[in-house]
């Protein structure tokens, strides 16, 4: 068992299709992976006010098997075959901030950035495991979250707090960019 | 007191500014629209599954004081001056849905569609007051909905019977096309 | 050698990286089809007029291996292991529109739609090879356009004809929804 | 005869409709400005690369009437009644960036950012004029740009150069965090 960087599940939590099985064996992932790019979706928390606007930013904390330092991340998982995008985005929000949390899904698929990840070293979005392609979204949550797995902590902070360089730093494969364009996107900094 | 076909409430419901007054004496109100084009917005308001799929389009009944006749409308009104585009947009669906309905503002600013109306004939979108250009959303709402004002009634009708052309030849000023692009944008047609 | 209904040129054409090769053997592909959503880009090359207007819509005449008819299809193809969006989508239009083509990549890899085709039947997009996931783009073209491989003629045609119920009715898939969809999101229909 | 902080050129040398003016006596138009919110389009020039990424964008260096200091903007100005959006934005590039040069225009009217200007102080954008609400475009030029009217000098810089905090510094009403969404909006930082 790994605990994987791109905030994916440990594979024996997902969910089988008998005619399309979605559940890879490590192996097979691992094959997969060297071959074709790797469907995603990404989504950044937030807690709006009753006018949409964004008042908090939530970042899990997270361990990573790659450097053994702790990052923050956004929610994060592959799109499984067979699985709707919409399907996808809802699983692994639950995944990562628990039964408790409502996250309100946009109503297009259309994401507000494609977030392209290349496995060797760039100027851009990096994941050391595979070539991995993003739909990335900004999700209203109400509720309370209560991140289970790999994910150690959900922290909340202000769109600026959110932004900063500092924040920017602690987030891996250059994430703090990805987050700033979809903060940008929704007129939260 | 007339009742205005794009969706306007009567002036004296408006808020004042004492330094910037957004209400104004339909005098006034006449000589600026020969002026500029008149900022507004419009708003389709939809209900949503827990997946975010619309599921309904709820179109107003209105009265069109240009035709006698009865048409169906989108949620729509002024942007007034010293007014945000939120607040613009949340007080016109208050003032069409009634106090008890619960819309939840898109996160960005940015519209789904930005409808061009002018006064003269064309093939594209007629007011035949004035130059108008409304910025145009899809809103989901929750509670109950209780048209006030000349909004004679609201009614929730299925995304294919809401982009159907029947229901097209029933809204005024050429806003079937701007609502089938709005439905498409989000994926519900 | 067999011609691919979603658009995918023979796979003897593809680049190869010796790092990450995106060329697979077909015993690879089918093998990788079973296990993850495919990634593909899709386009719609249009003629603009000096104001950004779509004036034409360009319409691929394509035969297909699965039913032996002549059907009208979208540019199309996978986007290869180690590849940028940016760069399949390039690719794929002079693939299908050939060298004497310019297209106009947008500035922005945010697509238009993301059109989900699953293999299995049911009433959205339908693939029936593979789950495959298209980012979909509308992009204008200069120049002369002169198909290739599969692609036995590229059509021309007016923003409403390309949106007619005839036309849908040849498209393969489904793909008159989406076309609609996103001539809609241009303001071309 | 006063040179204008909003980009928006002397009134002598607008349009004139004879139905529906949208030139404007001075006084007239400083009536209008405290009735009604003005409806502006905005863009920022850049140049892409052919496989169209942006490398260079284009700010202008302008005086300003209000502060007597020199300070950089965007081409921008107003709607003028009974004028598209589209005729507006190529009318104001022209007039911002002189006849050789070559505006590529947005396929769509949406804008990658709607901007809001008001009149008194506060944490976003600042009209001293009036409250103004802009649409904001990001567009490819090619050819010779050779700035006209008050728009002293045209500058090229990188995207990460535009972007930087002295950059934002020198931008009028707080159009550097405009700016910065707007080359997020399309990943060209």
């Amino acid at each position: 068992m790994t605990m994987e960087a791109f905030g994916e599940e440990s594979f024996g939590d997902e969910p089988r299709w008998d005619a399309a099985p979605g559940w890879l064996a490590e192996g097979e992932l691992a094959a997969t992976r060297g071959r074709v790019p790797i469907l995603y979706v990404e989504a950044v928390p937030v807690r709006i006010d009753p006018d949409g606007r964004v008042t908090e930013v939530g970042l899990l904390l997270r361990g990573s098997p790659t450097t053994g330092t702790i990052t923050r991340s956004l929610v994060s998982g592959r799109v499984l075959h067979g699985e709707r995008i919409r399907d996808a985005l809802m699983r692994n929000l639950e995944k990562d901030l628990g039964p408790t949390a409502f996250p309100v899904l946009p109503l297009s698929t259309v994401p507000a950035a494609v977030a392209e990840y290349f496995p060797w070293p760039g100027d851009g979005l990096h994941d050391p495991r595979q070539h991995a392609v993003a739909l990335a979204y900004v999700v209203p949550v109400s509720g309370e979250c209560q991140p289970r797995q790999d994910a150690l902590e959900l922290t909340w902070m202000s769109p600026a707090e959110a932004s900063s360089d500092a924040v920017a730093a602690e987030m891996e494969g250059g994430r703090g960019a990805l987050l700033r364009r979809l903060l940008h996107d929704v007129g939260a900094i």
